[in-house]
């Protein structure tokens, strides 16, 4: 995508020889656009915990470099393998929730475990973190591909009028290698000039709809209103709301989607109305292990301080202020789990599928037992 | 309620031959306790309008002592009732959703309208502003009676375990003259010594319950936690609440309730996991001359910068921070209407009943038309 004119990916190598990885420090935005540039896997470890980086897929294609990165450092020490085991360890416990993280450390240790020689471990390592952040791009334009269908039917049962769209969180082009999930269909059906407006959930307690979605639509020339985590209900029982798309951090195979904390509260008011809620995912997101989204899937539990401080733009520069007593108990848990019953459709890069084991499977046939 | 160990109502006579309404302006909590005083109508319609006060009941309080002083400044006008008139209409328009203020505005006027000499016309004006005040104070005293009865109920079910209750905005004590409605059962309950815990939505987007609900609780030293809007779904999949009570700002004689903006939102999530969810309100709050919510509740729209900007502790002073792009636009619905078939019941002073017309009005039968 575009930033100011220019086009970016969310990753990438700083130069085709160097082991230095880049990305968007998204902590910073939308107020500063800085570039960060990661030297060592523990460097990347940090920009994964800390969130410079997050989103299901650039987590995943993160991880893909740390690994890379952890590669060539493991030939300076002991045991090379426990070095990579450490390191795979060390990044999968960064975030809990999105399985793109375990899936990408997975992937490499595999590949990796295929090469006889150091070298050619580094080479395997590097190739493969490329074609994960690739794979990525191309899973989410696939999205767009398919879930622009979706939207194209509104636009003509609404005759060309404005298709509003609802969206949570940031699973937008910042929150994978290009593109994004929930936003790819937007985008398309914006690049094909179909009339959309799009509501952004400001997504407390990070504000990733605030500060990022709104950031990447304003800089794309999507129109698009910021509204409060709390409206949401409201527009959609005076008709304001067309359809909802959010990204998921982890989907089931039997279709339930953990997202961003607040996801289940939209999915349950848009049944109450009848409005159609979609999921968009690349394929690397489903865990193809669990059935009960609820029950199974993990949700990391942050601090508590990010409900307590929010961060934003004042005289030029970025303060934290206090929103509570400063005693007061907050908690601060950081997805929910929406369950398949509420959800309309999945949009793949293979197509869209309705959220249950079967039509899954029948999408993902590799994934039968 | 006592702040720092000091009795207050939120709404006073300065002293009880002088003109000077007392508030405590809550813009500035959780962060600073200011109280201002009050010469003028216009000045009661400022603190009216930029939420100096806000909550439905201290609104209909605020504005009855607003036209207290709109009876003596009449005397200094040309045409005395023309004054009156026109100071009614000031205060009516100041917020649109709550019904108290309309209510409060009215039960004035007709007071007034039956003194002869303006001397009388003002010591009615008086008596009656005082008389809002106190009913409302004793109300929602009323309200903890009834209430309390859920929550002793829930406790016993839990075998004493703590009861976990969420409420959403600020329906406490600073919301009324005192007690508040849903904190009403709350605070009865723990001076009872029941185990209770409150989960206190921040309710963007001024987090009334961030700001005010957790520093009313956090007086009071009742347990609670502060989270975000987005939460509560996850909470309630979870078992880790037992009841949701909220106030309202205007509740239709079939029971359809306008809170605050999210209220829905919790409603329906409620409804999911049957949990079961209380309004409480004083019978001020009831509009007796519409049944359907949804289509004839007014929703006030505010500044969008309610949204882009939030209000914060920084360094000692209260800072106000961007948190979205300067360019994006957002938009800024101050309440939702939950429908009547979400809620579990009424809490009103004269006891609990079903949020249909026929139960509503048997518990006041004087609206049967």
């Amino acid at each position: 995508m575009n930033v100011s004119g220019k086009h970016y990916r969310t990753i990438w190598l700083k130069e085709a020889d160097a082991p230095v990885v880049c990305i968007i420090d998204q902590r910073w935005l939308p107020h500063q656009f800085i570039i960060e540039e990661l030297h060592a896997v523990d460097e990347i470890a940090v920009a994964i915990k800390d969130m410079h980086v997050r989103g299901a897929g650039l987590i995943g294609a993160t991880a893909g470099y740390g690994m890379y990165l952890a590669a060539i450092e493991a030939s300076h020490k002991h045991s090379y393998d426990d070095y990579l085991i450490e390191s795979a360890h060390k990044l999968k416990a960064t975030r809990p929730t999105a399985v793109n993280l375990e899936w990408a450390v997975n992937r490499q240790l595999c590949a990796i475990a295929k090469a006889t020689s150091v070298q050619e471990k580094i080479n395997i390592a590097k190739e493969t973190a490329i074609q994960i952040a690739d794979e990525d791009a191309a899973y989410c334009k696939g999205l767009g591909v398919h879930g622009i269908k979706i939207i194209q039917q509104l636009s003509e049962n609404k005759k060309a009028k404005t298709v509003n769209i609802l969206t949570h969180c940031n699973a937008g082009w910042l929150a994978f290698v290009d593109y994004g999930s929930a936003t790819a269909p937007i985008y398309e059906a914006f690049e094909k000039g179909i009339d959309i407006h799009v509501w952004v959930d400001e997504t407390r307690p990070r504000n990733q709809g605030a500060s990022l979605t709104a950031w990447e639509l304003l800089n794309h020339g999507v129109p698009h209103t910021v509204i409060t985590d709390n409206a949401g209900g409201h527009l959609m029982q005076h008709n304001l709301v067309d359809m909802v798309i959010t990204g998921a951090d982890r989907v089931t195979k039997a279709g339930d989607a953990a997202n961003k904390i607040g996801t289940y509260l939209k999915a349950v008011a848009a049944k109450d109305n009848n409005i159609p809620f979609y999921v968009a995912l690349p394929s690397s997101t489903f865990d193809w292990n669990i059935s009960d989204g609820i029950k199974q899937i993990p949700i990391e539990e942050r601090d508590a301080d990010e409900v307590k401080y929010i961060y934003g733009l004042a005289d030029g520069k970025i303060q934290k202020v206090l929103i509570t007593p400063k005693e007061s108990n907050a908690c601060n848990f950081g997805f929910d789990v929406t369950p398949s019953r509420l959800i309309t459709g999945l949009i793949t890069e293979r197509g869209i599928c309705n959220a249950n084991e079967e039509a899954i499977l029948n999408l993902f046939p590799e994934h039968k037992k």
